[in-house]
């Protein structure tokens, strides 16, 4: 008898390079006003967010990304008491946010209502009630304009945007000029720390771009990364600060932070892992150093 | 921005060929007794129903495939009143026999009761309604047992069954001894047409083989063929005979019998289409020529 | 173990629907001035040849195609001695044309040199040293400007164009002001054959448009079909004619034709081959009443 | 016009996720005795070697895969002069072996004579001409017999072998009784290393089995992982120790080492790599500790 279950999610990874899931459920599938949302339930991931065709984060590994996206910017800082999350809208990393005890405020902006009300809805898993939480106060505009149009400071500011596709929502908020009204929001100690796309070889040009601009605005950038699966491997991130280093925290002190600040157990994150992920290979600390580009409006980052 | 539609249904059509179709909604998927069942919505043919990874009709053009099945055999019968189908879960096989006002009684015997239930529910287009009609008798039976264990004759029988898949349900009803039990169900002028699968250069061993089978058993073989999209190319069906011959219905005589017999509006068949499906390809007729396999429980038919 | 050949050609048939062959071996793939040409093993079909994405023809089934394409005009006309054709690259279209004892001069048009070469090179089974006849006149050339350019005037002239493709080479050889052209340069019983796309349920636009288009132009118009599984479906070609009709043709003439005029055993083609291509089906002889778009240089037609 | 690429290398990863990659090129594609051997250049990795369908090294990351495999134990040695290397056919894992001055001798052997044929022909960027190095002595067949009927002791011994397929020339090498084979042909501070298959999330069975097998046999078991892309994502090792352990070495004393002992310059492998590689995240961690699969011949590792 034939295997019946045959039908699947593709998607680009990059040119030449495509990943295949097999789907059980298209959950949803709908075009808010800003991009295409569909939530499927695949055999490999489990549920999985796509916006405009790209996976934004999985069952499986949901709490990978946004683990390494929040927890070392926070633990970084000797005790942050207001967060800002740019994006964001799974709810996922709100909830990362907070579990550490010393956070007071979060405000969380996202373009698309669209995004969080299904999410809220289908991604229970992520979300985990976070967005019922009194210390949240949500935003559904652009990130940009809201940082631009308010005077607050934050401790820790966090990017977690799509990708930047042409034409799409965010890709002028992954510019220099956007990294200087955030360093403009941050308070003298404050932290940003921004997904910066794929961070495999071969593909690595958003990762040490994103990291290149940052280092024209901020003093200390440190590129980290960590392993997901659904994404199709490597994941960037950089960490972007006015003094603090993440690498002067041993992994003693990592857990020691862990264990007085934050109020659950962490599944990825812990002081080896944080030494794992800021540990980059040869050929990838090389790539950083070559990095010329200073990503601007007039010569914008996008992916495919 | 990125198409966001990637998700995919794909199907082996032979050794080293499939079909990808561009799937909107997965509408259900479930495992029967004896099959898993998914009912899909895709791009190019709309709603399709898969029955163990194989399309069994789609909205776009079912109506080619039953009315192909249906009205040649009918309508070479001088005034059939009872006609037996066999498998036709989808109900549209039964719509376009109860079209036929000669028809006073339709016995359906499909093996999966969920089949007809969510064909019910979810395929309204293909059954319009035909469960409903008081001629029909269903029966959720092993079409073979339930003809063997009857003494009924009928004027008509349409052996509209899946694949038959090794291990699947229906590959000992591909055989010449049930076209034996055929035979002794049917009246005098009875006639008897079976779905022979793919009729497309290069795989059409289960078509000539399924019509020779059916020669030794009946005096009369009639192989034709249409295209059906959905199944990637031409189809084949074979009609069997015990006098009566499709061939000597003119283009008119097939016309003015849709008009003196046939309820309502058909879209693919008449005369001229009558007169294409049965003129067969100067390649394919010597297939059938040379084709020698008599299919039996001991050297059985399967598909891939 | 695992299946180790796993790679494979994928051809967009139509939006949303993807046709995959196992390819065993890629022969060769290049740019030429015009398009992009490869030629590549597969499971299913043998040797194909890919032009700008899309299969040309295939080992397996070429014979269906160019037999479909070359006969019926051939055979309708009493005698034709002269032939133009354009497009052709593959040389197999020649190869049928010259299967005629009638014909004493063959024309042949096509734009890029790199096709003929390849093909003389690696597609001897379609040629089959064609190419070497005396009879032929080969030029590389855009057909249109050729027949522009010229005064002579042909029997039979067989359009054998690649897919009309937005920016690609051909789309102004499927107009109305080319097909005018073209009656110039026929004699008076002179009958042109025009390679018509897809025929398959719900892709029939391009079919349709051309037929009606030739219609402006010819007073005969005779859209036909045949299965070929490598294009995914029935293909279309229109017959225009100034008088003649294949219509008028019993299936016993075209075998007495094909048996005093074709020099070899033709293998899709005779009499009940012809029957049966003309013989359209319901719903597409509809679709045909009912178009009404002439293709024109202002409003062309283009596929996928 | 259209893309006209569209031919794809399609390779299951795990169940439901595949990776297809596009390609330009098959080298060539052959039957071994032993497997299916097949050499493709593809757009997003250059060159592929592929075995039985699975990717074993790209012209893009093999460097990855190879300098992960064999520089930490060399290295983590105080100075091995011969080394042994099970499979490893591309000759890229016996290069790296003789970068290093303290190596007299290294011994390969690899089952599969066409491998190291056809890599030596086709895979010159993977050899760069090891194979004629005086110091190595090439055997072609099963490692374990090898092993079994020789008395030598080796430094370092490094388990290059494909993955074990169920039936696979390989999966009897992945056992308890093969690891007790190995100890007893290292001298007393030899190291093992063995590739050990996917480190990614959800699918490391294979990983933390390997491991803890070898945990049964080598009093010092040390787990670490790379990201590969063209495997998919992270990939796993195994070095097992009588004594020495990696993780005593700091990544200055890594450099250090590399600046005396390695002939040229390495692309991936350094003390900051070292230390990354070695730092594995907490939810992986925690896998190895729950394992307690002893891998035997009646109890065998198999993989997709």
């Amino acid at each position: 008898m034939e295997n019946s279950s045959n039908i699947w999610f593709e998607e680009p990874l990059s040119p030449g390079l495509l990943q295949r899931c097999l789907v059980s459920n298209i959950v949803c599938s709908t075009k808010s006003k800003y991009q295409t949302i569909e939530i499927i339930d695949t055999e490999p991931f489990g549920r999985c967010l796509i916006i405009d065709g790209k996976t934004q984060s999985s069952q499986e590994d949901e709490f990978i990304f946004h683990e390494a996206l929040v927890h070392p910017s926070i633990l970084t800082h000797p005790g942050p008491e207001t967060v800002f999350i740019a994006g964001g809208g799974e709810g996922a990393t709100l909830r990362e946010v907070l579990a550490h005890e010393s956070v007071k405020r979060a405000v969380m902006v996202d373009i698309d209502e669209e995004v969080v009300s299904l999410s809220k809805r289908y991604l229970p898993s992520w979300h985990q009630g976070a967005f019922e939480d009194p210390r949240l106060e949500l935003h559904y505009a652009d990130a940009k304009e809201y940082l631009a149009n308010s005077q607050e400071k934050f401790d820790v500011i966090i990017i977690d945007l799509v990708d930047p596709l042409e034409e799409g929502p965010t890709y002028l908020l992954f510019t220099q000029s956007f990294y200087r009204l955030v360093q403009q929001r941050l308070t003298t100690q404050g932290i940003v720390v921004v997904q910066s796309e794929c961070a495999a070889l071969g593909y690595t040009r958003a990762f040490t771009s994103i990291a290149h601009t940052l280092s024209t605005v901020f003093p200390g950038v440190y590129p980290y990364k960590v392993n997901i699966h659904s994404f199709g491997g490597d994941w960037g991130f950089v960490m972007a600060t006015q003094g603090l280093s993440p690498l002067d925290l041993s992994p003693e002190e990592v857990d020691q932070r862990i264990a007085t600040r934050v109020t659950r157990e962490l599944r990825l994150y812990d002081g080896m892992t944080h030494l794992g992920m800021f540990s980059l290979p040869k050929y990838l600390r090389e790539l950083f150093d070559k990095e010329t580009w200073v990503i601007t409006e007039e010569n914008p980052l996008t992916v495919l």
